[in-house]
């Protein structure tokens, strides 16, 4: 191999690798703009975060397409929740990539402010798994799947998915 | 374009990607550096992650200067949450780089050991958010603000910000 | 210097960087699969993390070995834990590389669904600890120390250390 074939080649191998470190950057930066825009209140930001014909997936009712997640948003009990004070959280993210898709895997918490008390309680604590698309350039949630962590097997079915 | 030029170009756009991908790792190294200082007590590694004419303003009071916030670690009632039981954690923080400066946006909790319980209580579940400046070849906090969820507007307006 | 040498050179830094950066990233992927493991109850996936003479140093219990560390997942407690509703959580990691050996400090929760109501409680918030080594091309857990955050001095004193 010549000095310039060995060279380019020593390029291309460092924007694939690149490309893949960013890969998992965007996604972060995407899951974690979900838990400030869903505590706002903000329909629109958190809608930008899906794609079109997104399912979001949660024990207690499933939501199909990003107009039924917005509308989730401005609706109660969501409303009420953000009234009455809380929070939606994650904790670190378990990310894999794999060309346009990927799969992240997590626990969230709902926050929620005890009326009568100066403590929160802790409501919600789900396993997740999202799947994400890229799409015209950028990182979407295609799916989210979220389960009670209450002992049930379909909850931890989820998280044992991150491995594999 | 001669192939140097496209060569040289190709580099230079790596080292551009590359940089904002550090930058993104040296800011969430400074963040996460924060929870474990204070919860030390450790008022020196506090310091190092603020500019010297940085400000903490968290609702039920604002610290001016890096001085200040080093004070604040060291003095009641921080020292009594300390000595109590306690931990300041974030959740996974959605970071946006501009050049020399840069927002990060999470939320934060503020669990403390119940004293008559085996348990914690969460004390305090609030919106941050951190802006960041690159000095002297590395980044600190210039600004952090915090609002506790318990429902009112200024801590969702800040959540908010995140997604513009 | 010849134009080829200082190009081969910024090459060569390229790629120093951008390992460094996959290390941060492998290392955040690593720890964040434990906690889906082991709530999962999934014991190999869980000893997949550590190495063969790993340490787990938990206030209550010290485990040494990976089989050790399996053998707690398949076991009770943890299998309790599991059948009545727990979530094992971290807050963002701090990760300091160094060459082949990397340390990572941060806290982390374990929520038990409380019986009898419809929230969980926050049993354990802890300090810890995470020794890594880069061993057969992937990094895995040396060693991992938690400590409860109940005042004790040596969760205090294992927190400060992350800054150093």
């Amino acid at each position: 191999m010549t000095d310039t074939a060995a060279l380019l080649e020593r390029l291309q191998l460092l924007e694939d690798r690149l490309r893949l470190v960013e890969d998992t950057q965007a996604i972060h930066a995407v899951l974690t703009a979900y838990g400030p825009a869903v505590d706002a209140g903000d329909a629109d930001a958190v809608g930008e975060l899906w794609t079109q014909d997104a399912v979001y997936d949660v024990d207690v009712r499933v939501m199909e397409g990003r107009d039924a997640i917005m509308e989730m948003v401005r609706t109660r009990p969501h409303q009420d929740y953000i009234e009455g004070g809380c929070g939606h959280l994650l904790d670190p993210v378990h990310i894999r990539v794999d060309g346009d898709t990927a799969v992240a895997t997590c626990h969230s918490l709902l926050l929620r402010r005890d009326a009568g008390s100066d403590s929160f309680r802790v409501w919600r604590v789900s396993a997740n798994r999202f799947e994400l698309v890229r799409a015209g350039g950028r990182w979407r949630i295609r799916r989210r799947t979220s389960r009670l962590l209450d002992g049930r097997t379909e909850a931890r079915d989820l998280l044992a998915r991150a491995a594999r």
